[in-house]
């Protein structure tokens, strides 16, 4: 069968993501090397993501704020890991104005302190936060920034690794180690909601592990998401920072007995990376898939436009539709409808649609106006399944429809991600197998999730690399349990999500 | 009478808009230089102008995108005269990594070509259009995007003048001057009515003139507001470009008979110098005053916890009374409420709330309670002049008083505008008397808008430069009367707007 995407995901997975996104007109490249321009269809999906989960982070407490895109050098070099951390992915402005030299612009006005274009934004409003913060009762601080950052990543892929991305990045400062661990696990917490609520993908909560710490960070907590090729995607990061950034800026409050401590902080972000799992989570061979709550729009009206004498009835039977389903109350229902009224052949519009993953079509032609019925056609079915219905009972049935399309999607993803899932390997050799895949040229999908212990020595853990694999996290709900290292063999307790990773 | 800003309007301007900032806690300085951090207060404005003219670009058919914050320096050089005006000015990367040396860390990996981050983004846009502008199919091409953006100025102001901003860049591409310019006039047409419907800021629209334009521009279009101290702000552009980037960058498309043309172009764009309008338009020397829709809160309830006793049954009321308004459906009005629960007296509450410019305060205190009232003071009205209202009535009184409060702003700055504008003013000496402050070492709130004949040349527009003065714009509205030049006396038809400017 001749499908809309090639190659196929079975054929060549990183090239199918590729063509997903050209065939939905996403995004694409741009000259600057490992930036991208996001498209309207694929900044409509940010827009849907940005707005669930503002309200998110305003209805638990936060209030936003916009810090500068510059920090100074200085200011980053106050923590020691956080520096270490990012300093081999800076970009640095160096100069403020250009100047002809030769029949050439030059950069000019060299800067007596470089600045960095801020990586993450602990350190610059870690220094805001010393001034802010005087007393017990200025606790916590809760703050939230929508934001570009820059990473100067060598090896990028469209939203999932780009050298600038989007992302909001939350931070928090606290009276307490409690309180402050508290704040960055439930942060996560409303990340894997929104994730499985609106993306429809079911991400698997935990630690990260000693070395794979956000820099600066007493512990990290993460969500990893199944791909369909089973690699891991780290959809979204909460780290509790200890008072590690308190100490580097001077962040100190008095308390209630008027003794001076410092703070403890959190940060969390999540960025435009998730689109990237969106796509590799529910698209097919025929093109995107889009979860209806995330969708720009929800449902397209193609006209049939096939014999002139009945275009403008046909046109007429698609306008009033769409405005009869824009008329009604869908009670806070997201349903937004568009008629693709261009001069073009409605197979071609349709595949236009498929390949854009719009949850609904609905195709109307001179023979639908006669039977007074439309054709239903859903994204999460085959795109020769088409359902007859009548004008009469399409409005009401377009909600349910995108709830059970929604519902769709994540039952897929589950059912995806448990059929990947072992828990049963128990030694080295069974693992590797398990991850190494049939042809290493071409590699098909391959390996899952693997749920085994570890023994929480680092020595292991870089033994996994060989393979790619890693420990994407320590799951939130531990077993207890002894048992022996998958790697090693010897006792231990840690139970670890291991896998392949983006 | 003791003022809660010091200095006064009269006193200072400069300074009293600083300390109505500070006063607000809308923002404050960076340690980066000529960067601000926007705080809660001063973001949420932001974010209420996002929403209103987010929805108006949307409406009238544009779609938003993102493009990448660097600009490669060969594409800034593409077009002759954009370059010349945005190279003084212009924060350029020129490396990607930090590397230690002497214990210090300095730039490293050195870019082969600078990267420059953008001051405005026509350039790479433009290089996208013309891979994406094929046939007169894709015409016209409209989209904006929502970003920071970066000029290095030298004389920075909070909101004012910043050297980074956040701002909306719309960038349209059309098949024919005529369509052009009447898509930059139209944008105008949107952020005036933008301007006196929700920021309750009159405009003045018109062109600039030749030396005024955008860098790249065949026309610029402005509206200029007029400040308390009667200087004008220019607080929003729409460029009629021409094909002069069509033409750098190689932008045509094919006409319907199959002809190759370039196309002509037009971009647009309003900031976060918009707040700093609202604030000097509308704040008294109590502090901000909002227009209540584009305030981030419209009421605040100030419980009066006076006696221990009377606490728990004056929260109970407060909570109620939010809680009522928060059920009521204003159908499409925008009311927020906030208790401020804090433990503190109630006319310090009240103070805070007046120098943030809440629009609406209600207080509640155990007599109130008795007596089933409220009293509820406006911020448009004097900070004593309060108002009983019967609880039974408060409710349905918030959304009346809200858009009297909105209306009686408008026509506040419209009166100071009409009080502060003249158009009688025939000779340069008069001119001059006008445009000089009384005391030149710390000028009073002096001049105004002068409506007079400019007779076209250059040399005349720059004498206005010792002055201070300059033309503001050519309104839209021309007379077409004959006239004099009010500078140089020489016969002219033109009518320009002069005015001391931001």
């Amino acid at each position: 069968m001749k499908t809309a995407i090639t190659p196929t995901r079975q054929e060549d997975y990183p090239e199918w993501y590729q063509q997903v996104i050209k065939a939905a007109d996403l995004a694409e490249n741009s000259p600057v090397r490992g930036c991208m321009v996001i498209k309207p269809w694929g900044y409509g999906i940010w827009e849907k993501i940005q707005q669930e989960l503002d309200r998110r982070i305003k209805a638990t407490g936060h209030e936003n704020v916009y810090f500068p895109l510059f920090i100074p050098l200085s200011f980053l070099e106050k923590e020691a890991s956080h520096v270490e951390g990012f300093a081999k992915e800076c970009a640095i402005v160096t100069h403020h104005r250009l100047e002809g030299k030769d029949g050439k612009l030059i950069p000019a006005g060299e800067l007596e302190e470089p600045l960095v274009v801020r990586p993450t934004s602990e350190t610059i409003i870690g220094h805001s936060f010393s001034k802010w913060i005087r007393s017990h009762r200025d606790l916590p601080m809760l703050i939230n920034q929508w934001a570009n950052v820059v990473r100067w990543e060598m090896r990028t892929r469209m939203f999932l690794r780009t050298m600038e991305f989007l992302w909001q990045e939350g931070h928090t400062a606290h009276a307490t180690e409690e309180e402050a661990v508290e704040e960055a696990e439930k942060m996560l917490e409303e990340y894997r909601t929104f994730c499985k609520d609106f993306l429809a993908m079911p991400v698997i909560c935990g630690e990260k592990t000693p070395q794979e710490r956000f820099p600066g960070a007493v512990t990290t907590y993460a969500m990893e998401a199944m791909m369909q090729d089973r690699k891991a995607l780290q959809a979204g990061t909460s780290h509790y920072l200890g008072q590690n950034f308190a100490k580097a800026f001077d962040i100190t409050f008095s308390d209630t007995e008027g003794a001076l401590k410092h703070v403890y902080m959190t940060s969390w972000g999540v960025a435009t990376r998730l689109i990237g799992g969106v796509i590799m989570t529910h698209s097919d061979d025929d093109g995107l898939r889009l979860p209806p709550r995330i969708a720009p729009k929800q449902v397209v009206i193609i006209p049939f436009l096939t014999k002139e004498e009945h275009n403008e009835s046909v046109m007429k039977y698609a306008n009033d539709l769409a405005d009869d389903i824009r008329a009604q109350n869908f009670h806070g229902h997201d349903v937004t409808v568009v008629v693709d009224d261009r001069d073009m052949r409605g197979g071609e519009k349709n595949w236009h649609w498929i390949k854009k993953g719009m949850p609904i079509r609905i195709e109307v032609g001179p023979r639908d106006i006669e039977n007074n019925n439309v054709c239903m056609a859903r994204r999460d079915k085959g795109h020769k399944d088409k359902e007859i219905i009548a004008r009469n009972d399409i409005v009401a049935a377009i909600v349910p429809t995108l709830d059970d399309i929604q519902n769709t999607y994540l039952e897929q993803a589950l059912k995806m991600q448990k059929e990947n899932s072992r828990s049963d390997i128990a030694d080295f050799e069974e693992f590797k197998a398990f991850f190494t895949p049939k042809n290493a040229n071409k590699p098909e999908p391959h390996g899952g999730f693997v749920y085994a212990k570890w023994c929480g020595e680092d020595s292991c853990e870089n033994r996994l690399s060989d393979l790619k694999v890693s420990i994407r996290c320590l799951p939130t709900e531990q077993s207890g349990s002894e048992g022996t290292c998958v790697v090693c063999g010897k006792k231990a307790t840690i139970d670890a999500l291991y896998a392949k990773s983006y």
